[in-house]
């Protein structure tokens, strides 16, 4: 029987993703899930990592529209789910990701504030009913997450956005994870060890409960 | 006051779309239209050009989903419309472009057969109402414009598609020139010579129509 699940870490930047994922990954090896492969969005396949670039990078100070940077991000993600994710799931694999379609919603709608119109129309045409099984949002006040992210060295063209950005970015991540019982919302405010102890107790739960909410 | 207008050259591969621009600015300058500016899509900016190479290049095997490229395209027409030709027209500096949004229509929504409702959509998101003022559609056999193309040497990846993918792409341009009366049908077909005269012929009567049809 096919039961392998699209898992998907979402967050502001410095939430915690990256740092989450091996969290995540012990406790699906525990359960013996088998092999997992993972993903990060934009990005993950040759072509998409090369749009990844392109949406981070400046091009000689040409302005990147916000229609564009939407469309970029959705090429990319469609490149990543039908070259890599339902491949790797209808053989089985698992698949956990670093963002994906949430964070288009969060960042280009809410925080480029697009219209709905225009997001459920792309998603849509995009990606369909395709949608991932579990989704942990690490919820974080902004200026903690930036502080955090700061740490890392250089700023990238998104991390350049003004606070309000991402409070819009975190008030649309709330407002989705509210309506969607496949998003369970973490509070990454806390320190790394209550973090992972929050994501662990979640994800036992949902095995628990047959991998459903 | 502002006339400036966008005018643009639609057709298959080796229909002479670059051989008749010299022809078109020839005929503008004479009805003294002032500078005009001259764009080729996918590509006209910085990182629309990008886009246009990640469309034309191979990418180590991976698939290019028809949505993706779908995407990609409008990515880059986005970028040239709200950077470069809508400046341009502000300025009062005409525009001449080869290929724009009807290139789309025929290859994506003709070639690759995606649907009505896609193509619709997308175009909305990322033009709205803009449009080139006129439009000049080189019909040919599409077996006589890729021996044409052919002679310059290596194809593409689109290049490569078999004819009926070409057939399917010049029906589609028919169709929608028959509905669009901003649309003129030029029969690619013929010499050189006759392409260039009926050309011409064409866009006197357009500006002695007051520059509309
Ligand atoms: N709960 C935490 N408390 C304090 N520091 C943390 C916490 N979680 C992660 N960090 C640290 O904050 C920085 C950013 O974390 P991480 O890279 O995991 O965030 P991210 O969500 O993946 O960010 P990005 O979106 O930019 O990829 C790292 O240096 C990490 O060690
Ligand atoms: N009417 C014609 N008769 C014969 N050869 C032509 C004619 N028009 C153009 N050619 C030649 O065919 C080749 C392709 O023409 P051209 O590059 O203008 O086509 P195109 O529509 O711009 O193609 P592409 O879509 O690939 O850019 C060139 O070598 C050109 O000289
Ligand atoms: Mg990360
Ligand atoms: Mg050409």
């Amino acid at each position: 029987m096919n039961n392998a699940k699209f898992i998907v870490i979402e967050g502001l930047e410095g939430a915690g993703k990256s740092t989450a994922i091996n969290c995540v990954l012990n406790v699906l090896h525990q359960h013996r899930v088998g092999e997992v492969i993972q993903t990060r969005e934009p990005g993950g396949t040759v072509l998409a990592e090369k749009l990844r670039s392109l949406v981070k990078e400046e091009h000689e100070g040409e302005v990147l529209q916000d229609i564009s940077e939407l469309l970029i991000m959705y090429a990319a993600r469609v490149q990543l789910v039908e070259n890599k994710i339902k491949p790797a799931l209808a053989q089985n694999t698992w698949v956990l990701g670093d963002r994906h379609d949430l964070s288009s919603q969060a960042y280009q709608g809410g925080g480029r504030q697009l219209s709905q119109d225009i997001m459920s129309n792309l998603k849509q045409t995009a990606l369909g009913d395709f949608k991932p099984d579990l989704t942990l949002y690490l919820d974080i006040d902004p200026e903690i997450g930036l502080q955090r992210a700061r740490g890392r060295g250089e700023l990238d063209r998104i991390e350049k956005m003004d606070l309000s950005f991402f409070e819009r970015v975190r008030a649309r991540y709330t407002e989705l994870a509210q309506l969607d019982k496949t998003i369970i919302t973490i509070n990454a405010n806390q320190t790394i060890e209550q973090v992972a102890h929050d994501i662990e107790v979640a994800l036992n739960q949902w095995f628990s409960n047959g991998q459903t909410i």
